[in-house]
């Protein structure tokens, strides 16, 4: 058993487990025992300590592959997480070791690592995101092939509307902006292509999960905080509007001072998406958001259409 | 010594190195003596075994955390190669694990963490590239703020000349695209956002190159195919006159039937960029040329004005 002990001492040191985040070294000075409970502590284990203890020579086989993955996915974990950090502001050696509690040599292999591939470029002493990531991105844009098809109609509406219009799609909890045309008024409602929010809060998001099958409803509504201004049956009632009236609506939701109006549409059948018109609440007042809501309903018909005519 | 053995055989069964590309199981059934070997080869370190052997107990802490590194490393490589695959068209498990010649549960593993992580996406039993890749591509693209700022006078000058034009920058020995405007002839050069050039090919990477120090030039020149049109000296000689006369071209030198003309313009004291008007042969004879030779210095000045008065 001692040996088995020792090879995982040895995997929690080649893999600088001590060093990252999460993972304490026992206080123990005895080298096999306290590198065997700071692996599995590592690896979120703990409760399999007295158990592996026991486990047969047979099991051993079982438990090495499912270390293997553990392990691996540690690894990649600590890379993304370094992408993310570059993309979050952290540009030097020095920030990147402070804020992903790797070790420095650690930190430097997987750095290089995702240079030489492209995913962060390294210049004059700074990490910055890479062009392969710019690559990447536009190849997954360019599969949002109808985003292409509608953008002349969202133009032509943009014009006639001058608030700021966004095409988003479902992912998992969230939405996620695949097209922006920024209005003409003073105050903008800051977005971007690609951008994330949790699809309940938002008029597109809302939209998007009327015309989901309601016993997924709820689904949506798991990570509302604690202290959120609406609660479930509140936000479930708009579901039901969406689904109902063909338009939804976010006020001051995604964040203070802004709004929304929203309508879905079908793509193709896989995939839904939704039109919005957002911008500052003070643009939105009660008349005007009855015309918008049939502007947006107009424009999810006229898209649909589009979609359908081409033969998507 | 045979503990440090059955380390090193510990980790490439933990590794599953025996399983990956490029690395064979020796024949000898000695366990501890071909796990060994397993590892060396795999890490492409054959050379060192002998050496190894004989290494003394404090060496071994070294030679440990450089494993470790590289153990790092060649997980994130394999990792890094499977977005790769799935950005090449291998969506499903089956094409996947033998793309990257990766054991099933390596490659299930791997996917999984970087699905978790929205670098790719799972859904009707097809892997895709995921939403945080066009998220994190946005963000580069918008740290290039210059485009944004060029992009009207760009449309402009698209309007005025008919041809597809580009603007491209340069990332090591590469031209990176950075924006395009489609043309409006019937024939259309096939290019996109994000697009990687060997920059030598390229009229944007002649006239990027003939404004950097000419005793670089070199650099950019290493690896011209064996039996590629030009040699080393007859494209020197381009960037020489790129240098000189403010302007480069490309004739079937990146696909056959497409050629190109740039000039380039300083963006910041950091990067330089290029502009050029791209499109089939056919439509750029001999006086055309010479036209669209002034045409793209016009822009490229123009640009460096803007770029200039806006105080960058």
């Amino acid at each position: 058993m001692l040996g088995f002990a020792r090879e995982l001492r040895v995997l929690g040191e080649l893999l600088d487990l001590s060093s990252s985040a999460g993972v304490t070294c026992l206080g123990s000075q005895d080298e096999q025992g306290s590198g065997f409970l700071a692996l599995f502590r590592a690896l979120a284990l703990d409760d399999g300590i007295d158990h592996i203890l026991m486990i047969s020579g047979s099991t051993r086989r079982e438990i090495m592959r499912s270390l293997r993955s553990k392990l691996m996915s540690l690894v990649l974990d600590k890379a993304l997480n370094l992408i993310g950090l570059v993309a979050a502001g952290n540009q030097t050696l020095v920030d990147l070791i402070r804020e992903s509690e790797l070790s420095r040599s650690t930190t430097h292999r997987l750095l290089s690592t995702l240079v030489a591939h492209g995913y962060l470029s390294y210049s004059s002493k700074r990490y910055d995101l890479g062009f392969k990531l710019l690559e990447l991105g536009e190849k997954k844009k360019r599969s949002l092939d109808f985003v292409e098809t509608l953008r002349p109609t969202l133009q032509e509406y943009a014009e006639r509307v001058g608030d700021t219009l966004h095409l988003a799609i479902l992912d998992g909890p969230d939405i996620i902006l695949v097209e922006r045309i920024a209005g003409r008024r003073e105050l903008q409602i800051r977005s971007h292509v690609g951008q994330r929010a949790p699809a309940y809060r938002t008029a597109v998001g809302k939209a998007l999960i009327g015309r989901r099958p309601s016993h997924t409803w709820n689904a949506y509504l798991q990570n509302i905080p604690k202290h959120y201004a609406r609660n479930m049956t509140e936000i479930r009632s708009e579901f039901e509007n969406a689904k109902r009236r063909r338009f939804a609506t976010d006020f001051e939701e995604v964040s203070l001072g802004t709004c929304g109006v929203a309508a879905a549409f079908r793509v193709n059948q896989f995939v839904d998406a939704a039109v919005s018109i957002n911008g500052a609440t003070v643009y939105f007042q009660n008349d005007r958001l009855t015309q918008l809501s049939s502007t947006v309903i107009e424009m999810a018909d006229r898209f649909q259409s589009i979609l359908g005519n081409s033969g998507k």
